[in-house]
C-alpha cells in the first residue's frame, strides 16, 4: 500500500473494507479511472469497461488465473492487462507436501478428536494399528515410493524436491497430450534427486503406480474430470490423493465413493468444484478420510505480498506506458 | 502374527480384542508363561511377576519407552527386556514436518471450516491476507529461514534434512548440557545440506533466534516445561512451535497464553502433557492457533508393523536363549 499511498502524481479510489468490493461499488468508483486493480472475483467484462470510460489503459489482476478478464475484449480496446504467476510456486509446493502427509496420517477423527475432547476416549480402544495410515517416507522394510503427477510445471516440480528426503524413489508424471516430451529435463531432474526414475507416462499407468498423487494440472475442458471413477478404481488401496491445482480436474461424487468404499486411503484437497459453495450435504465433505483446506495454497504473508507487489508493479508500469513485470499479452 | 501363530513350538495365548488387554485377564493369562509382549499401557511390576511365576524369561515391549517396566527388577530375576528403539524415526520426522506446515498455515479456522460447511460465508470477508501464515519455505523476498531443535537426535536430524528443499538456511539446536559437543558432524551436517549454520546453542538464543521451532527431546525431570513462559516471551512473533517429543517439556498454561497474547503464531503438537486426558476445557483445545494431533507421531502401518516384527524378534531370541535385536541392558 505505501507503494500506491505515497505517490502524488496518482489519485487512489480505495474499497478500503476488509471484505470484498461490491459490484456497485466498483461501477460508481471506476469512472474515469486509467487503471484497475482487481481480484480473482471481479468479473472484468464490457459492463466494467463502459463504467469506466475511454480514459481505462491498464487492468492488474491480483492472481495468477484470468478467467475473470475477457482478454480479446481488453485486446480490441488497447487495454493492458497484469497478472502474477510463478510468484506462489514455493507456498503452493508447501501445502502440496502438508496435505500429501495428512492425507495419509488421517484416519478419520485424528484432526477433530483433541479438539472434541474425545482423546481419552479414543485411548480405551488403542490398538497398535489405532490411527494408522500409510507412511510417506520409505522405511527399511517398505523402501520404494512412486509420487504422481497430473500434470508437471513449476509447482509440481517444487513439490517433486520437497519429497526427495523423504526417501522416494520414482516419479512418474502426465502432461498436457499436446506438450512435447523433455527428456534432458526429466534425466536432469533424475540425476539431481538420484531417483530410480523421472518418468512421463499415461493416466492409466498414473493412476496404477502412484503411492501419492498430486493434481497440479490447470482447469478447463480439457483437464475435466480426468480423474473420474474410472481413474480412481485403477489406483493403489493405500494410496493418498492430493488437490492443490484446480477443482474441476476431480469428480467429487467418484471421489467420495473412492474414500467411502475404500478403493483408495485418503485425500487432502485444497480446491473443489463449485467451492466455495461447499456445505455439509457435500458428499466429500462426509468423508472422514478426506481432508479439505479452503483455497489457501498461496496464502502465507510472504507470497501475498510479493503477489500485492507484482499487481502493483504492473499497474504503475502500465500506466507510465512502461514495462509490467508480468503482462499478459493477448492478439486482438 | 503369523511369526508367531505359525510356531508349532511354543502356545500363544492372546488377547484377540481389539482394544486394550485388561488388568486382570493379563494377570490370568499370564501364568506359567516363558515370555510376555505387552505394549506402553501395561505396568511391568512384582504383581505381573508373581502372577506369570518362575518361568517367566522375557519380556518384550512394543515401544520406544520403557518406564511401564521395572528394569531393576527385571536385572534382579533375571528377565530380559527387549524394546524397539530407532524404527519411528522417519514417522516421526515426517509428522514433525506436517504439523510445522499445519501450524504455519493455521489462520485458526482453516482445517475445520470446510467440514463446517462454511467456506462460502468466509468468502464474503475475504481480503488477500485472509487465511494467511507465515512461510515456512523461502521466497525472494524473504531468503532466510532458522530451524531450532530442542534436542539433535536421529529424529531431529531426519526432520533437518526434510526442511533443506523448503530453502531452509540456519539450523540451531540444544542438547543435553551433559552431552559432549559434535562440531565434526555439525560441520559434516552443514556441508551435506548447503546449510549457513549448524550451531549448539543456549535456550536463549533457541528461542529468539528460531523461525520454527521443534521440540524432540526425551521427557523426564531435565527437560521438565524448558518451554515456559520465559521462553515464549522471547520467540519471534512469527514463529512456530512443534513438539512432537514429550508433552512435559511444554508448559501448556503458558503456551496457551502464548498463542492467545500473539507472543507466537502458532502451536503444532502431538504430545501434551497429561495426555489422553485433555478436554474441551483445556486452555490449548481452546486455542484456534493451536493443532493438536493424538500423539500419532509413530501411527503408520510400516512403522507400526516394523515395531511389532521387532517385539515378536525379541521375544523369539530371548526365549530361545539367543540374541535379542534390541535388548535393554540394566546392571542387577
Amino acid at each position: 500500500m505505501p507503494l500506491l499511498m505515497n505517490r502524488t502524481d496518482i489519485e487512489v479510489v480505495l474499497w478500503s473494507e476488509d471484505r470484498l468490493v461490491t459490484r456497485a461499488w466498483l461501477l460508481e468508483n471506476i469512472k474515469g479511472a486509467a487503471g484497475v486493480l482487481v481480484l480473482l472475483t471481479e468479473t472484468v467484462n464490457a459492463e466494467l469497461l463502459e463504467a469506466a470510460g475511454p480514459n481505462l489503459r491498464v487492468v492488474s489482476t491480483l492472481s495468477v488465473g484470468y478467467d475473470h478478464i475477457d482478454l480479446l475484449l481488453m485486446a480490441q480496446r488497447n487495454i493492458r492487462v497484469g497478472y502474477t504467476p510463478d510468484i506462489l510456486t514455493e507456498a503452493v509446493a508447501d501445502l502440496s507436501v502438508m496435505l500429501a502427509l495428512m492425507a495419509g496420517r488421517n484416519d478419520g477423527p485424528t484432526y477433530s478428536l483433541a479438539k472434541n475432547g474425545e482423546w481419552a476416549k479414543y485411548m480405551h480402544n488403542w490398538s497398535p494399528f489405532t490411527f494408522c495410515g500409510p507412511q510417506l517416507s520409505t522405511t527399511a522394510s517398505s523402501p520404494n515410493r512412486t509420487v504422481g503427477f497430473l500434470g508437471f510445471g513449476r509447482i509440481s516440480q517444487a513439490t517433486l524436491a520437497r519429497l526427495v528426503p523423504f526417501g522416494i524413489t520414482h516419479c512418474i508424471y502426465t502432461s498436457s497430450p499436446t506438450s512435447k516430451p523433455d527428456t534432458a529435463r526429466d534425466a536432469a531432474l533424475k540425476a539431481k534427486h538420484k531417483l530410480a526414475a523421472v518418468e512421463r507416462v499415461d493416466l492409466d499407468r498414473l493412476a496404477r503406480e502412484s503411492d501419492v498423487l498430486f493434481v497440479l494440472s490447470p482447469g478447463g475442458k480439457e483437464t475435466y474430470h480426468l480423474v473420474d471413477a474410472t481413474f480412481l478404481r485403477k489406483m493403489k488401496e493405500m494410496s493418498v490423493l492430493v488437490n492443490t491445482g484446480r477443482g474441476t480436474v476431480v469428480d467429487s461424487d467418484a471421489l467420495a465413493t473412492a474414500l467411502h468404499e475404500k478403493w483408495i486411503w485418503g485425500a487432502g484437497l485444497d480446491v473443489v468444484e463449485g467451492e466455495p459453495h461447499i456445505g455439509t450435504d457435500h458428499p466429500l465433505v462426509k468423508e472422514p478420510r478426506c481432508v479439505i483446506v479452503p483455497h489457501i495454497g498461496s496464502a502465507t504473508f510472504e507470497t501475498r505480498m510479493d503477489m500485492v507487489t507484482r499487481a502493483i508493479d504492473n499497474l504503475m508500469g502500465g500506466l507510465s506506458g512502461g514495462e509490467m513485470p508480468s503482462e499478459l499479452r493477448v492478439a486482438a
